[in-house]
């Protein structure tokens, strides 16, 4: 197997040579505007720790109206990626999914078309690393330098500057790239060449799945059996069954103090877990690797979209398995 | 769903009349002899033990072998469960798999044929809830009392009398078993009625083996992508991908110090995992609840089985979804 | 792997000795009276079949209401199996589950209780084959034959007595059974020893719920594709892809001619599928078979079981998979 | 979901003026040279069937040593697809994969270089659809026209002439295509726009795969249970278990007549099956349709690969599923 973001030294000197320079500037360049593009969910808080910590913030969203609360707070809200470009030498997007980090980066008004010479450009959006690679390539050719920084965490976590970034790109840009992200979580960890942040973060997701619908299975089979959901899950989390969702976010009613959350808008939605599991699927199909149970959690998560899930937070596979009755 | 191991009011109060007086005796009988049915991998270590915290042990094995490295250690050896039952108002099994429990407690030398009133009977082997419950209505019949209490650690747990301990069985009961679990284990927890112990225990091996074979999954997955082990490790135990498999028995290769372990002599074998998955499988059949993943554990163990696997330690999950040529 | 269904030489002699004479004695009884137990959508067409070949009927059911359409007909209704096996000495039992046919035959009023020596005892329930070898052992002390005859077709099949019978027991009682099951099937073929008939019913319907479940999956998906449904199917059944769900079953809307039927009392319950599963399952789990698509198959519709299909077709597995808008 | 391969009208007017006249050159043109681009295991039958019914045959391979039988047979040899577009006017590619298909339309020696207007493309190769969309795209650009039409049938009904072709493209280029592909198969099947032939074919292999493991895992079960196979072969194939890989290719040894085959070189082997199994896969992902069999299927013959089975027919997954003493 090809060591898919392992960079070879010559690729790495080559690339050096070209932003040399500008790393330097902006590095001198430091508490000048950032950029922010994709104003969601997660998007506004972390732009407003941003602006917390210093940074004048200079955004934009394909939605207008998304701008206000962070205008409100002193911030910059222009028309297109491509005016933020013009203004801002390092930029972050935090966008839904592959096409609109297609289009924020190469689309008509994308960032390419105005950016300046030895830009930093930091996508933390969850995207196929293959389309991470491509504008990586783009990005280059423009004198400007791509890293994926997917995170992990969920609205809480942004708002509480919490969130863990999985960080892909040139190891000699990652200190600047820290810079930043370290304003707007807690772990800001580097995997490798461009596109192992999303890996990192799409094999993360995975397990979580995994053990999520696992926690789900368990805690309802020791329900049925008449054991007590306290009980199963302190006996799980002192043993070999633990997991994340086990002892963080177990599933079964009363187990945890709001656990399941009751709406997507604090959790984590079974749309887009379902999403990742597609991407994780690609990447596990196009590398040949066999992942039973990664494969059979897309399935069931997609099955969950399908009868009515799509809106519910991950964690409601708990409810999916249960026998209608009892819930 | 009835609540299968919470016992109603009556059959407790009656039950309580039937054992009440025996249970003061055994109480005050405290460090007279043991009885230990069971001398394997994990009974040898658990009965040196209790030799250890100064009970006299008398012991009998199907392989009269099997006493030798005891008996050097001062217990007393005999030929059969029923001669133990004589002699003993405490006793233990450690077995590996029903059959041979139906035939300690019921066979034509069982435990049974000469078991004494008031008898406290604790069976630590992992079988079906359903015949720790017939074993406890057959003891019951006889007049003593029937508790099932497996382990979770295997045999490194317990040598260290580090095991946990997963306890079914009448409350009032605990204490007493309690008394000499605590000689072998490091956590005694009280799962509820008899056979919730063993429900406890098989769920959270089902949770394990999903767990297991998901970090396999997902290593092997990050490995291909090009990610280092050891820093996908990191990541992963960093954040809600974390769980027993992928932070304490690693079984991607160099992640963890002698982890997988190079023999089952260590670790605990596909075919005791393969045969715990049948058991969950068979539960929730019973009580009609899906367990997708467990299910699909349960076919890949048993695959594996099938493959040559079988004398291997259930982390060889990792080998087995490799490719040939990566091995 | 010991051949479970294929009895030594020994033991057929042995048997043979037992019922010899009685085996004469039934063929020359021929168009005397033969026992019902079971009037259920399955039970009453086909012992309607046995009254127009000129067989007088005795029966029972555990509710009497439902005696009444044979009645009419001039069959003779009694309370109790027991009652039954005091005037027939040849008995068919078509009951729900397992535990029904346990209560019919040993039960305080089964069969058992006052059979004749000679009896034949034909099962046509589906149940687990361990519980077939246990009536065929208990009913062998009371010197009768027992064989199962678990059935293949449905309630149209049964009206137009053209059901399969799957027939396990003695070889040398094929014949009487074969002049019997005759009347309301089209197809009887001898399995093996007794059990064996239940082990065919059930690889059958495994492979029968793989099928439907692909057929689902493979028609949903080229919908999706935009491949018109009826082209598709035609594809399929002209290929290497198809399968009896495919090209009698096919469960897309508009497809075939009344296929998915509007309700169960036509077709084959999604309950009654899981519950056939379950028993594979379990076969399988202690033959330590692998069997991955049978058993995420028993899953999907254990699942479809707790989200509401329990009392469709299991055809409706089609509509269990499409997104909700489709429906 | 919209209808992916159901052109609007007024896009198949635009491209009827495109190429309305040429496809009345083409059908005068009859008996005319026929291109023919990969001459592997399937390509030189098929090149051979055109050859008999008399098209003069311009053929290339990346190999120049595959065209030598061809050529003994009178077909002419050029170096490349370019050359091969300068001389025919229809041409066929017959290609392991995606890859390999872009490389000769798109590549620099490739087709579209010098293809001359109005030209039939026909691609019997399987490959991912969206690939079969892109090169129809690319090749009305240079005023002619892409077909898809793989193919459904193996080495041996390529020799035979007896193949299966799922065709997608035009409508009312299809009796232009039919006159050729009727040469080669027996079964010329329309099945819409662009890619509906390898959305067909992908289907039928992603059900024709899960009926071939079910098959395995059904067989396996039954004769672990004591059933005879071919026993058991018989009542599923009267029953609603059979399938094609029950009746026509069943994997259980003995069953049928050089049934599994002992090669790849007859058969149909894992590899080829993991791959069109990885394009449903796919194409279940971007579609969001939930396929549980289909996935799990994938990630059978996925680790099948990974233990071995690569080089060996599909029908190996009996073996693959067998414990090992049993072979």
């Amino acid at each position: 197997m090809a060591a898919l973001f392992r960079g070879s030294r010559r690729l790495l000197q080559k690339r050096k040579d070209n932003v040399d320079l500008s790393t330097v500037c902006r590095s001198m360049a430091s508490k000048t505007a950032v950029g922010f593009i994709g104003l969601g969910n997660m998007g506004i808080p972390m732009a407003l720790n941003l602006l917390k910590s210093g940074y004048p913030i200079i955004a934009t969203d394909a939605f207008p109206e998304s701008g206000k609360e962070l205008q409100d707070h002193g911030a910059q809200i222009l028309d297109t990626p491509a005016e933020v470009a013009e203004k801002a030498d390092r930029i972050f997007t935090m966008l839904p999914s592959s096409p609109n980090v297609i289009e924020a980066y190469t689309g008509a008004n994308g960032i390419l078309k105005k950016i300046k010479k030895g830009t930093l450009l930091i996508d933390s959006s969850t995207i196929d690393p293959s389309v991470a690679k491509e504008m990586a390539l783009a990005s280059e050719k423009m004198g400007a330098v791509f890293m994926d920084a997917p995170v992990s965490g969920g609205v809480g976590a942004a708002s509480l500057a919490q969130l863990t970034f999985m960080v892909g790109g040139l190891e000699e840009e990652f200190t600047a790239a820290k810079e930043l992200l370290g304003c707007m979580g807690a772990n800001v960890l580097y995997c490798g060449q461009v596109g192992a942040g999303q890996a990192a973060k799409i094999c993360n997701n995975m397990l979580l799945a995994i053990g999520m619908i696992g926690t789900a299975e368990t805690m309802n089979l020791g329900i049925r059996l008449g054991l007590d959901p306290q009980l199963l899950a302190q006996v799980l989390n002192m043993s070999s069954g633990r997991c994340w969702s086990s002892d963080r976010y177990n599933p079964a009613p009363g187990v945890m103090e709001a656990c399941p959350p009751p709406t997507t808008t604090w959790g984590f939605g079974t749309t887009l877990m379902a999403k990742d599991l597609g991407l994780a699927q690609i990447m596990a199909t196009s590398t040949l690797t066999p992942i039973p149970l990664g494969s059979l959690a897309h399935q069931l998560y997609r099955t969950m979209c399908a009868r009515g899930y799509a809106n519910k937070d991950f964690s409601s596979v708990f409810q999916f398995l249960r026998e209608e009755e009892g819930q």
